[in-house]
């Protein structure tokens, strides 16, 4: 009998279609080779005149004489050349008849995570993602001084099948003059359970999970983890803080050595089980505004994209998945990779 | 300067991002040919015994002495071999510590739409198309009867990039015994407007697009087609009919055959400009249980697949689209086509 599951935060409904099961090695694959084209391109070192010139830059004392746009960094962060929003001018709100419109002012930024051309998250050191959290954070704090900006959304594109265009390691941040409807979602999801509760549902979802099992990916010191209940696509795995904190730019930075560990070993697994995948990762975040709560809860959603998104899915925000959670945290859990 | 633009009827953001600009040729491209293997195909003729007996078939008179589960047929419904849900059971509503679960109970059904393997509908007859509204209309009347069904999906994949797994034409049917939260929302969105302007929405819409004509595509007698104000993806197009009605299934069928000609113009339009893109076409129209309303309007969205959706996009419902529905309307106009 296929299984009609209810996400707890947003109230979203899955359809976990056990009679459709596929094993991972059933799925639509397009995995994601590096193909390795360093002459050409514009985040390899030595190339830097072919993205506009760096906001920040992390450059390691041993090679102290390097200059900005110049070879000798570990992680640059430049604004997107082809952005979908842009920094100048007023909102400038107005109505078309019975529409409204205003206009794209905010940031659209590149983090260049490393100068190989040929690292991923399961094969680059730890050390450069957690470079990549240090430069999200500090990205964040500076954006936020900017009053138009109303939220920073941090996301990864791994493989031309999640939307990649540029295939050396980078992550994007696009800063919104409004709050994106699924964080609004989120929100009043947790909010609406504090209220009834008077505790953050994620942290009971921690302790749910923790003691269960059954959906526990990994367990460690700050991070637990898991597949998610309700996952929409298969292997859906979120990462989520022990720690109760709303943003993730006020977190303790002295736990960010072990998130990056915990994000380099689950796309190793990913890789592992599902033969290198594309993927989408994206931190869901308090809005840039909110003082620290205790209803919202900031994580981290990984979305492996092994499986077509339809009319069905399209149509209704209802999505169907042959995998369930607690098969895809078992293969996950399994999977010998360094680290894990 | 990018365009930040509402949806008036759900509130959704989307960013036109026109310096992302792209003319049609630009598009990625999965062209949608039909290689056709009749032997081997489920949905053809003298395959029937392939899928699972129909429920619901159309045989020509002439073809009289026509057999159920035979050739002879002009179009049949089947269940779905691989159901995402099941009709029997009850709902079993249950808690599973923090969350919430019941049985997959609902029907998932397939209308394969014309004998012809290679069939498509913007190369099919319109009277194939109109046998496929009316097969719909007939299945939700009679899936109504089912108290435990609250809501029918009706929606078509066209092409592997929008989840079709099967060439042959077909559509499909998902009924649910929950309204889809995107239906929820369309619907709470048009009932504030309606509780503020006592008029419909899309009335004021269709008024506000033949009057300005920009966004148009074409006018008939009964449907309007429109590139929407606020598409998520290139070339969104949608086809309201002109009278208000909430339901789809309590339409006029006298207006069965101009609707099959709007669809069938609409599908050649977007093969001819988008090089015969993927796309999905969904039916919105209001929950089984609801009675006729004045403020919801049921009407067709066609949702060509030409770029990938990104972590974004998953991250926040908030899309990026690199065309503005002014240009791809002006597109779709002037793409010359037998009977557009």
């Amino acid at each position: 009998m296929p299984d009609l599951r209810r996400d707890p935060v947003t109230g979203r409904w899955v359809i976990i279609a056990t009679e459709r099961a596929q094993r991972p090695q059933d799925f639509i694959r397009e995995p994601v080779r590096i193909k390795g084209s360093p002459q050409t391109c514009p985040f390899c070192p030595g190339n830097e005149s072919k993205t506009p010139p760096e906001i920040l830059a992390f450059r390691p004392d041993e090679n102290g004489g390097s200059q900005p746009n110049a070879p000798g960094w570990n992680l640059r962060v430049v604004p997107n050349k082809y952005p979908a929003l842009r920094v100048e001018g007023d909102l400038d709100r107005q109505a078309e008849g019975i529409y409204d419109r205003m206009n794209g002012v905010g940031a659209h930024e590149v983090i260049i995570e490393s100068p190989e051309h040929t690292h991923t998250y399961a094969t680059m050191p730890a050390k450069a993602i957690e470079d990549t959290l240090y430069a999200f954070r500090e990205r964040v704090h500076d954006l936020k001084r900017d009053v138009r900006l109303k939220y920073v959304l941090l996301f990864k594109n791994h493989g031309e099948a999640a939307g990649a265009t540029v295939e050396h390691t980078h992550s994007q941040l696009i800063a919104l003059p409004i709050v994106p409807r699924q964080v609004v979602e989120e929100l009043k999801g947790a909010r609406d359970y504090y209220t009834l509760k008077e505790r953050c549902i994620y942290c009971d979802m921690l302790r749910q999970e923790t003691k269960d099992k059954s959906r526990l990916v990994q367990e460690m010191d700050g991070f637990v983890v898991i597949a998610p209940f309700a996952p929409r696509f298969p292997f859906e795995t979120w990462i989520i803080p022990r720690k109760h904190d709303s943003a993730f730019e006020n977190s303790p930075t002295e736990k960010f050595a072990e998130l990056a560990k915990v994000i380099k070993t689950l796309a190793a697994k990913l890789d592992r089980v599902l033969d290198s995948p594309a993927y989408n990762l994206v931190f869901h975040s308090a809005p840039l505004y909110d003082q620290p709560s205790e209803h919202y809860h900031w994580h981290i959603e990984f979305m492996p994209k092994v499986t077509r998104v339809a009319g069905f899915e399209w149509g209704s925000g209802f999505y169907i998945n042959p995998t369930t959670p607690e098969e895809a945290a078992k293969f996950l859990r399994e999977a010998k990779v360094n680290g894990g």
